[in-house]
């Protein structure tokens, strides 16, 4: 039974924790500037700059939107303000600030570190990004609930199926779909190592197409300007189609990817839907806290060699280094389960894993799905059936 | 009659005017690493960096995709490596370079900053948005393109009404049917002033809540993890609704509204509509090349002045102050038609106009339409009748 708090109460939760970073790594303040740690950190997304400092006081330094109220708001016009807001109210000037490397631009970065004088700023995104890794129980809440509708979705996809059909109408349909069912829509990245519209859907030869961008598979995509998943390919007899939509129901994206068949295919691709079915199998069994990431990856990479499949694993002539990434608020999260990873799962942690194969002129298989790190192995949340459902 | 060249004179034709901008300002190279502008100078997307000397030479150093040929490419694990492929291939280390401090994070410019030794880094984005503000004849073709388009799919927008829908059903049918005819769905914007899925509906009092987010209105979307557009509100007799999605057909964005009125609306909403029309005339008008932005806004603010409707304009609590701005592959570039702004106009500069009125519980007003200034004045590209249509 999971005890879920309000959101008031988590995100002042979330404040604190990351003051006790702050207080572990010498530093007296923050100021959170990007609408990711906005929200993550408020429940809200204003424009403006979230401002923590270790002793326990706390200013959200308002410009956008008008009309927020509360004891911490006080509105701005420009964050040089900040100084003289907190003189006002006698709270003292920090030393060593946080700031977000990753999530602010140069020039914004720039601008913001010279707002309070006479400050030393750290870069601290890799800090948030492992406060952000572990979800508490109510972020936990919103993954499951964004899990259960997005697998809801999924149902329908059968349904869009009509012989003739581009896997670019067909993947219209499933948008359409998953809005329907409470989508947002919009899929957050983490920087510029990816881009996606709602997601993407792989199939025949595309599938084994490389992107520059660092999703597991790739896919040319329907455009240059966004070379990523599906490319208006017809659907053959004998070929599979990957369905791979970011699940932003509320706020926080689980990853799901379900794979179907027209008609026969070569049982090449069966086998290797069931080793990744497999892979599934086993790292969520050994998925529990301590385990790291580097060590997940290498018992996908053995189970994947034992097949004798490692050509078409992750991709043809470009293949991923990973089988599995944290999601959240971003679908780019920690921990990574790659070659090579540090990363160390711990309970509360959110993962997808998505062990998949690239079967030349056939399509890509392999489900994917989102997990909850538990002290006993990862809680699958996009519920149903992993199976390759023939159509 | 445009004549048009194809996409690799035209790219290389931008590069071209970029190093004519690099010289004038004293810069001997550029490290451009953004997937915005890579896709801008090259016309295609990699990871990696476009490498760009005064002297003429060139490099596309790329880490993703595999399999890209052209003379100009060489691969690459870590940008760490190019000076010693420069002096590979017998060219000169630059002193001065030019790097991106918007579109690249503090943490992406620290690391790139330091990669050739000795060299000192300016911040170029604001030359690079100048350098993109005017459209090539290639570019207009693709706004034109994705004008025509983007119109088209908007003429179905009365048949997806059914009594008793709400504006996120409304938008999720109109999105698809955008998707169905080519648009490639996402939604570009520059910077993290804003977020937006496909677009923005709004209808009834929602229209007049203010938004964290730099667009014109606001409204207070389906969720406070993307506080923008619809929020679910059931369309009702004597409202308007204001459809405003994004045109992304051509990997170039195109920016259009539409209002619609369910039964018969108050008269002052049919005048303020009226009036926003006869602002686009008369900027269409004026809006020629040597004209400021301010000096389009102040009309448009004098036009709505004497019509006595200065406090519903561009919002209720919170007002935008601007009526225009410039589109390509972001929604956000340059001129902005807005107070103080100092952009003077171009041939070739394409341009949303949106003088938009909000009127308490009926809704939202006025359309937006998306122009590129020629010789004699703006000419639309998002074609047919501005009118609000009674459904």
């Amino acid at each position: 039974m999971i005890e879920t708090v309000d959101l008031i109460t988590d995100t002042r939760n979330r404040r604190e924790k990351l003051r006790e970073m702050m207080r572990l790594d010498g530093a007296d303040a923050c100021l959170i500037a990007s609408n990711l740690h906005i929200f993550y950190l408020t429940g809200s997304i204003f424009a403006g700059v979230v401002y923590l400092h270790c002793d326990g006081t706390e200013r959200f330094f308002v410009r956008r939107p008008v009309g927020m109220t509360g004891s911490q708001i006080r509105y701005i016009r420009k964050p040089e303000q900040i100084p003289d807001l907190l003189e006002q109210d006698g709270l003292p000037l920090p030393k060593v600030v946080w700031l977000e490397g990753d999530e602010l631009s140069y020039g914004e970065w720039a601008r913001l570190s010279q707002v309070i004088p006479g400050t030393r700023c750290v870069q601290a995104s890799a800090r948030l990004r492992t406060l952000r890794s572990v979800k508490t129980t109510y972020e936990q809440a919103q993954l499951i609930e964004s899990g259960r509708r997005h697998a809801l979705a999924y149902q329908k996809i059968p349904s869009f199926y009509r012989p003739g059909i581009t896997d670019e109408a067909w993947t219209i349909e499933l948008e359409r779909e998953m809005r329907l069912n409470g989508c947002l829509g919009l899929f957050r990245i983490a920087g510029q190592s990816m881009e996606a519209f709602m997601g993407s859907t792989l199939t025949g030869d595309n599938a084994g197409a490389p992107s520059p961008y660092d999703f597991a598979l790739g896919g040319a995509g329907m455009h240059p300007s966004l070379p990523i998943g599906q490319n208006g390919t017809v659907l053959k007899p004998g070929q599979t189609i990957m369905f791979d939509m970011g699940g932003n129901f509320t706020g926080y994206m689980t990853d799901m990817s379900r794979v179907f068949a027209i008609g026969h295919v070569p049982s090449e691709a069966l086998r290797a839907h069931q080793v990744s079915m497999e892979i599934h199998q086993a790292l969520s069994e050994s998925g529990k806290p301590g385990k790291s990431g580097e060590a997940l990856y290498d018992l996908a990479m053995d189970m994947v060699s034992a097949a004798g499949l490692s050509d078409y694993f992750m991709g043809l002539s470009q293949k991923a280094r990973f089988v599995g990434h944290g999601v959240g608020l971003v679908v780019n999260e920690l921990p990574v389960l790659g070659a090579k990873s540090r990363d160390v799962l711990e309970e509360g942690m959110c993962i997808a894993v998505e062990p998949k194969f690239v079967l030349p002129s056939i399509g890509a298989v392999g489900p994917e799905d989102t997990y909850i790190v538990r002290s006993w192995g990862m809680e699958r949340i996009t519920p149903g059936n992993q199976e390759i459902v023939v159509i």
